[in-house]
Formats: C-alpha cells, structure tokens, sequence
C-alpha cells in the first residue's frame, strides 16, 4: 500500500482502517533503514499514527506541521515524497535525520535542537494572520520539551497572542531517556492518580444519596460539574491559556483522526495531548526505548546494535572517571542536561545518586545550577554535548566566568559528530568559549589525557575550566606520550628543533600530527609537534618559542576558525612582530554549517587529515 | 534609627513596629542616592518590607538570600553595613548595583540578568545537603521572572529533587514594564477572579439547603473542602511540587514575618507568593513605575529626570527609523523580549499594536518566534540588548543562522554600558556572532546611518543582520559623511593615500578617528580613515588595498579583541602576507569583565579615546 503514498493527498483516498496497514508497512521501512544507518528509531516508531492522522486531517503543506527536535519524524519524511530517498538516511548527501526546509516544502522549520517547535508555529501562525494567509500550524512536541525553558516562554507567549495554534504533545513519558522534573509526575499523576475519578463517582453518589433535590443543590450539581475541567490533566495548560484535549490514545488513528477534526477549526491556541508508546511496533525497542532513541546500525532479528564497542568511547572513559573522581572526592557532583547515558554519566547516577543530576532539557538551568553548587563548595562537572551548551552561553558568561566558580564543562561531542549533520557538530564551541573571561579551555589527545585533564581541573581552583573531546571511540597514544598536566603548558609530543616545521595542535588531531610525523620520517623530512592542550590560556612562552625557532608552522584545529585557537596566536604573532616570521598555514574548518555525513569522511573533505597535513608540508617546504 | 543598624543582627534587636519606621528611613536613603547617581529605584522602594522582614527572620549570612536581578536589593545592601557606601552606588570603585559577591557576604550569588535565583538557590540548598551545612536558602524573584525559560527548568527541577528551598516571589505584576503573558494573567484572575469565592459560596449555601446531611453528603462536603486548594492561586506553583503560600501583604511588615517564621522550617520546596507595589513610597515612582524602574538622576521634589534629552538616544533612532520602515513596510514586525521602553519600541508598540511584540524576558523564544515570523514571509526586527541576546545563543546559531532567515539583530546597548557594570557590559557581541556562519554583522557610525543600515537590512535579503550600537546619546557627522550603503563595503572617511596611517574603526569608536584626525592634521599629520561598518563579512578588496597603501594600520573597536574584527583582519593579513606587512597596533577592550563606572571614563581608561588614538599614530611614526 506504501507504495502508491507519494504525497499526503494520496493519504486521503484511503479509508481510516487502511491507515493501520499503512501504519504497519512503514514502521517496517523505518527499521529497515535505521538498522542500517542508525538513526532516531523508537520515538519515530512511536509517532507513526499521529503522523498519519495529522496529515490525513490537515492540507499540508498549505497548513504546516513543525515536528520538535525531529526525532519523530521519519514517517512524515516516508509519506511526502521521500519514500525511495529514504534508505540515504542520514549518508552524506542523503536525507537529514531531521526536518530541513531545503529538503521538502513538507518541511516547514529545521529542527534539531529540543523545544523549538511553539515558538516557531508561533511565529508562523502570527505571520499568517498578519499577511491574510489561511492555514494552519501545528506544533508536535514531545514531553521532554516540557523540561525546557524555551517551550514555557512560548507556551506563556501564546496565552497572551491568543492566536490561532495547534500544539500536539506526543506523550511517550520518555524524552530520550525517562522524562524528569515535577511536570513529568504531574502529567502522570494526572492521568493516573484518584482525584478525578474518585472525586466524581463520591460526588454522583453523594448526589443520588440526596432525598430531595432542591434548586440549590442542583446548581450546585451543575457548578460541580463545570469545575471539573479542573481536575482534568490538562489543567496546567489552560492555565497557560490553552483549550486542553485529551489524553487520546496515540494508537488509535480512528480516535486521532476524530480529535484532530474536531479541534481544527477552534480559534486561539489548543493543547492535544495523545499518549504514545515510545518504540511502538519493534519489540526491542519497546522494551529498551532508551537504547533505540538514537542508535548506530542494529541486527533486526536481535536486536544488538552492530557498533565497534562503546566501552571505549570518549564519553564512557570520560564517565569512568567521574566515578573514580567522584569516589575519591566526595564534594565532586555531576550535572547533565536530559543525557545521562550520551554523555556517559548513567552508571555514576547509578553508583552516586545525590551527587549525579539530570536536570532534564534544561541547559541553563544546568549551568546555573551548578554555579549554585561550586558557590556553596561542591565541585560540579557539568556534561554538556558541544551543540547544546550553546543554550547556555549567557549562564556560563554572566553566573560562572563572571564570579570565576570551579565548573568543570566536560563537553561531549566537540568538532564533527557526523550523520546528524548541521545542528548537531560541535564546531563552535572553542571560539565562543575563546572569548569569555576567565575561562579555560582544554582539549585532550586521548583518553588518558581526558582522565588526566579532568583530575587536574578537579584538583585545582583555576574557575571554570572546559574540557572537549570529540564523539565516539577513543584512542590511545601510550604511556611515553602522557605527562604531568601543568597550568597553561603545551607538550612536546615530537621534539625536532632541527626541523624547519612546527605543528601546533590539539584533540582529534593530534593522531593526524603523530601520523604525519611517522610517514614524513620515512622521506626524511622532521616535524616538530606541540599537544596544545590548553588552548585558553594558551601558552605564550612555547609559542614564542616556536615563532622563534621555526620557519614554518602550521596549526590544525577541528573548530572554525574564526575566533579559534589558530586565529589568536596568528594575531598575537603578528602583533609581537620578532626579528623573523615564520610561514604560517592554518587548517581549521570553514565558515560554515557543516552537512552531515561519516565523520571521518567529513574531516578528510575539510581538509582534517593526515593527508592534507602532509600535503601542507610539502607546500610549505616548496616556496 | 538606621543609623544604628550595621547588620541584620542589629535588626533582630527592634520591635516589629519599628521596622516599619526603619522601613521609611531606608527608604529616604535609597531615594536621595539613586536621584543622584540613578538606579533601579522602583523595584527597590517596594521591596524594603520584604527585605526587612527576611533579615529579621532568617539567619543572615548563614542562612543564604538570592536576590534575583538585584534591581530590589538596595536596602539588602544599606541593612548588611553598607549603609555609609551607598552613596556610591553605581559609581566607579564604588558600590554595585546589583548584589556581589566579592561586595559582602551577604550576598550569596552574583546578579544582573533576570531569573538566575531559583537556579543558584537550588544549587546552593543542594550543596547544604551535601555538605551537612544547615542554613536556609531563599531565593527572591518578581514576577517578570515568571515569563523567563530558565526560572521554569529551576521550578521544575525543585519538584523533583524536592530540597529544602523557600522561593519569594514578589509580585508587582510588573517586570520592568507590565507583566507579559499568559502567567501574569492566571496570577491576576486567580486573586481577583470569581471562581474561587463564588463556588465556595454557592457550595455553602447548597450544602445548608439540604435537607438531611446524610454520610455521603458529609463525605462530599468534606472532599469539596479539600478540592478548594485546587482554586488557589497557588495552584500552578503546586503543580510544580512546591508549597504553597499567600498570597501577603507585602507593606505588612508583621504578616511578612508572620509567614516567614511559619514556613522557615518547612520541609521540600516553598512557594510565598507576596503582593507588593513598586515605586511604593514615593509618589511619582508608584505613579509610573516603568520611568523610576531604571533612571538617571532625577529632581526629587518634581520627578523630572536630571539628564540629558533622550529624545537624542541610539534607541530613540532606532524606535523612530522602525516607525517609518513599518508604515512603509506592512511585512515588517519589532520583537522585544520585555524592552518596548528600553530599546525605544514603545512608540511603535502603539502605533502597531498587532506588529510590535513583546514576548516577555525570553530571549530565546523571542528570536525562535522571529523566526517564525520570518519564514512564513515578514521581515522581524529583534531588538535586544547586547549583554541579553546571549541568553539566546543557541536560537540565533541553530533558529536563524542556519536557515538563513532574514530576522534584523537591533543590538543596543552594545559596547562599554557604564553604571550597571560587569553583568550588563555589551562587549562580546562582535566575537560571538562573528563565528556564526551566515551572520552579517554591521555598526553604524552615527544616528543616520543607524537608519540607514535599518532600511538596507529590510529592503534586502542577507540573512540574520545584526546592527549593533551604543547606549546613550547619538551623534551625527553629518550629510558629507551619509553615503550610499553597499553589501560588504567600508567607507572612507577621511581619504589620504599620502599617509602612512590608516585608522580602521567601526560603531562609537568613529568619532575618536575623526577627532584624531582634526588633531593630527594641525601637527601636519594626516590619517586615513575608514568606517569598517561591515564587520562581517569585512571589505576584502578594501583591507587588501590598505594593506599594500600604508605602513601601519590602527584597529580601533569596542568589543573584546578575542574574535573580534581585528583579531580577523590581523590574523587575514598574516595568511594572505603579500610583499609588505604594515605595523598594525589593535585597539579593543581587554580579556576581561569591565567594571562600572561613567562610560566615557572606562572608554578613556580601556585606550578607547581620542588621546590614545593619537598616542598611538606616535608610537608607531616613532618605532
């Protein structure tokens, strides 16, 4: 049946029981494709009914669904045109994991990042009524974004515009992994709790208890009656202004359908609040919905994922660590924003669980939360994927640099993550950290390093201290290669003072550095190379030095350039004018979003490799 | 009798009745110094009783107040033995405007920026817990924090971790002008509204019409009694899994302390919502509250503002030039996030109500709602403050720029903002947008051309256009300096390719340069000057030309040099070396956070002034 689905509108020739077939055939070609390019499985698996149900109701893309983050919306990409494209999931130059408006004009608002959707469909709706254009907008957010900050600004925003705005929470009680914070239990309870259904059934036989029924006691039945919606669990959002509707079964595309015919044609904001089942529809991820969030190529008849071992990521190194820190200074306390097990913190939140806090979607709050704790003698790790703790640029400019708090910023998934594409790399990071006050920045060659690093921010007071590293398996450079941190010092890691070049680097590419210098050795050609692990402060007596003793350097970074380590010591080397001048080349990423596509693919394309380093050298040499 | 009191311990040795008289006294003080050295007098004035009553109470330093934003904490500051300093409140080495830590240790958390309080307090009460510390935390917050992201995720995260922590919440139902949104009104309607009174009475009378109390009808009343905590205005604040409690009376000294003493030993988080009037006191601040929220020195007796007409202001311009761009331009909407009086919105507000909005403190939905706007065809124009727009970071990367979507950045109050200090200072927004890709960023020289680049970002289609300028008065060159603006282009100023000096400077620092060069022409030197309104990107062709015309170059900016157009330019001319290489000097603020203190006097002290400039064009002719 999939097969004739080339648009929403072929959607609507369908009876509603053909919709559960529907259903059923994609939900086959989203495991399909997920098991081999990963991807966000269990919460698009779970929003397939609503998917259909949304599109059979509304005239899209006149009217315009925006899906939050766009984890979900895998089905949506299947029935609007992107069926055959849809094995290219997440390739380079295939179709982005999420909803991206040059992809299709069925996607209305690129998604990525949680808890962007009211406010985007605020914004639609408002422009439309503005500009005299009839159509719909509707925003599907799941319940993690009723964590995040930015959904209640809009949610507050649009009790008060009053403006024409569907907004359809996708209620799993999972964000990526369990959902969190006191609105969580409130919908729960809600739902589940005896208030409303107690209070009733007492009331209705209170009620027929009564001999008489005289008019007050009627009224009063009446008023009863209306003050019910009070109970109901859609209170909170009537009181952000919102007509509330639900709970509705998310499984049920008759009762979706039903709701959102009904609720179409309302005016002023409304709140459809379905439940879903996270994961719906394979096994495996119904029962481990966390795993099946965002997963790396799977076996579909077991269920394992086909990934080298995760043991050695960056994030489970930097997660064993914690424990051991955690075990060994009872004042260390670790932070996450809603990724425990991204960030690799799951077990320590196991083996300390006062002193390890997820805090939900909530980045700000993160950050703020811990300057709470440092201010008060706790020590906070805060682990913060590169991409996000850009939610929380003001809170480490204005509540930690600012009074110089020991918070240590563990940053996950720093430089290129690869098949989640532009709104996920975490490439910016080193310039907007470069320029805060009081900040320093950090990046490890390898595990050992990280380990190290993280010790020595522990075990020092140099105010807030950040760490990146990148996503994914980790390496190794030996015990010869690791030294005792000091403050502000690079290491050497291939002294040649003979040599006419200096490499000065850092993180991920410090292995193309080592590599570099093994192939180069052959043609008999030195390179003197510089760990340059503290990138802020950076270290002004070795690359005063440098500048001294090299006719050539060259610095490699997996960061933009502007504002990034390179760009600061080419200005501090022109500014500090010595007697001779050294060639400089500088290999750092563009200014520009970088697509999606395998990491390692990615950085050879930008020219992050041990190629591109050789070549450089040779150029270098030739003039 | 304030004379007597150097701390809250002095405090705890009156009479109740007393505060009240002591309450006055403070108040006096805090009228005197702020219509001298301006301030945030309003929201001070009405939270001098709450300020008393929790010292009289609470165990201060021990225990720990938050003070959220600070703008009310001046008689926190006069009671804790600053009284004597007060009266250099806002001056340079003098006292802060907002409490500090580095000030007294009765202050617990630096502030500036709404809505961080109940963030750090809960941090702080969990760290206690830790710790094995007993001592209270309370955090202060007005009701503009309620329309803030950040003060949601706190709430939300107090429910679940369910620490001891007493948030205050002192409503004036206005932030810095009225309240916003959907909350505001639930607050309102829950206090005043009919629901509550009304069907408690009618259930009243019904139950006493019955004829026979029978057991069910007993039960009834008896669930019905308890159901009414539901209509409460409490009600939101329960649901987040707090106590709750009020609301007060806010100019009530005892019941203030009545309630502080009941809930101090409350276990789990608490709720007091309190009910005070700001500019309480003085006549004209509660007569408009908005004038006295922030003002400069002013005429006690009359009210008048003592300053300068601010008729003349960048923001003034700016709201001026939006007017016209809107009655030409039906697709152009004004964005604010609680601002309309500040960035000078408010005329435009009234002339179109259904295009200007303001979203409340929050930032981030204000830009994401922008982008709304934007893709579905009107043109918004952001208008926040510099030290403000890094609350929305992550929308402006992840919303705007990577969609390309043409939303104006009004970045005002960029640069050195003077009095409010360190937290409000506009000194990184060069650097932080310079590393966004897609990002133009552009400072105007004078008024006109502020209007200018307003109507040249509207009638074009370059993406985010950011158009940053100075707090305060503006300045005109005049019609010779007004030309035609092009995509990209600089400005020559002042032409001499004879020179061997070339003053490269954008935005404030312009009216040094040409200062300069009047100067210097008199000595017989002359300077080329150009207007780099284009920071991003730069003028290529322009730099590549006066990088082979001059021997030395002068950068001259207001922004931290990490990032900034200079360190772009300097970093430029060293990878593209080409025969000569000019002597560059880089003027740009320090890697630090700027205290307070009178704008021009910091500019001077930080080298941003024409004397330095000229100091500069010696130094360099001499080397």
């Amino acid at each position: 049946m999939i097969e004739n689905i080339n648009t929403p509108n072929d959607l609507k020739q369908l009876k509603i029981r053909d919709l559960n077939v529907l259903a059923s055939e994609i939900r086959d070609i989203v495991i399909d494709v997920t098991s081999k390019n990963g991807g966000h499985l269990a919460s698009s698996l779970g929003a397939v009914e609503i998917t259909l149900a949304l599109h059979y109701v509304f005239n899209t893309p006149k009217d315009k669904i925006v899906w939050d983050v766009g984890h979900q919306a895998y089905a949506h990409k299947i029935i609007t045109g992107r069926r055959e494209q849809f094995k290219t999931l997440r390739t380079y130059a295939g179709l982005s994991g999420f909803p991206k408006i040059t992809e299709s004009e069925y996607d209305t608002f690129n998604v990525g990042h949680a808890s962007t959707a009211i406010s985007a469909a605020l914004g639609m709706t408002t422009a439309n009524d503005l500009l005299g254009i009839k159509s719909k907008v509707i925003a599907v957010i799941g319940d993690g974004a009723l964590t995040s900050g930015i959904t209640f600004e809009a949610l507050n925003n649009s009790g008060e515009l009053d403006k024409n705005l569907i907004v359809v929470l996708n209620d799993n009680k999972m964000s990526i992994s369990k959902s969190l914070g006191a609105i969580s239990t409130y919908l729960t309870k809600r739902l589940t709790g005896p208030t409303y259904n107690t209070l009733r059934r007492e009331i209705e036989k209170a009620i027929k208890g009564f001999p008489v029924l005289n008019e007050p006691a009627l009224k009063l039945a009446k008023k009863i009656e209306e003050s019910f919606k009070f109970f109901s669990p859609g209170l909170l959002f009537e009181e952000f202004g919102f007509k509330y509707f639900g709970p509705v079964d998310g499984e049920n595309i008759e009762d979706l359908v039903t709701i959102f015919e009904n609720v179409k044609n309302l005016r002023g904001p409304v709140f459809v609040h379905i439940l879903t089942k996270k994961g719906k529809g394979y096994k495996f991820a119904e029962e481990n919905p966390s795993k099946f969030h965002g997963i790396g190529p799977f076996d579909i008849k077991t269920g394992e994922t086909l990934e080298k071992n995760k043991r050695s990521s960056y994030s489970s190194v930097f997660g064993n660590s914690v424990i051991n820190i955690m075990q060994d200074n009872p004042k260390v306390a670790a932070v996450s924003a809603a990724m425990l097990i991204g960030t690799g913190l799951e077990k320590a939140k196991i083996s300390f669980p006062d002193r390890v806090f997820d805090v939900g979607i909530a980045e700000q709050h993160a950050v703020t939360f811990a300057g709470g704790l440092a201010i008060s003698g706790m020590r906070p790790i805060v682990a913060i994927y590169s991409t996000f703790l850009q939610r929380s640029y003001d809170q480490i400019i204005h509540d930690i640099a600012l009074q110089k708090l020991n918070v240590v910023f563990a940053i996950d998934r720093a430089g290129i993550v690869g098949d989640d594409g532009e709104t996920h790399q975490g490439i910016f990071d080193v310039s907007y950290l470069n320029l805060v006050p009081n900040m320093v920045i950090t990046a490890p060659k390898d595990a050992t390093e990280l380990d190290a690093l993280l010790k020595f921010a522990i075990n020092n007071n140099y105010g807030p201290f950040a760490i990146r590293y990148p996503r994914g398996e980790s390496i190794n450079f030996g015990d010869q290669f690791a030294d005792t941190i000091e403050f502000g010092k690079w290491q050497i890691l291939n002294n040649s003072d003979s040599s006419d070049i200096c490499v000065i680097t850092y993180g991920n590419c410090v292995k193309y550095a080592m590599q570099a210098v093994s192939f180069l050795a052959e043609k008999g050609i030195d390179l003197h190379v510089v760990n340059a692990r503290f990138i802020k402060p950076f270290d002004t007596q070795s690359f005063l030095n440098i500048l001294k003793t090299f006719d050539n350097i060259i610095i490699m970074e997996e960061n933009t350039y502007i504002g990034s380590l390179g760009q600061n010591l080419i200005a501090f080397a022109y500014l500090n004018k010595l007697e001779k001048s050294p060639k400089i080349s500088h290999i750092a990423l563009p200014d520009a979003f970088i697509e999606q596509g395998e990491a390692e693919f990615l950085r050879q394309k930008y020219g992050l490799s041990t190629d591109n380093l050789i070549h450089t050298v040779y150029n270098l040499l030739k003039k």
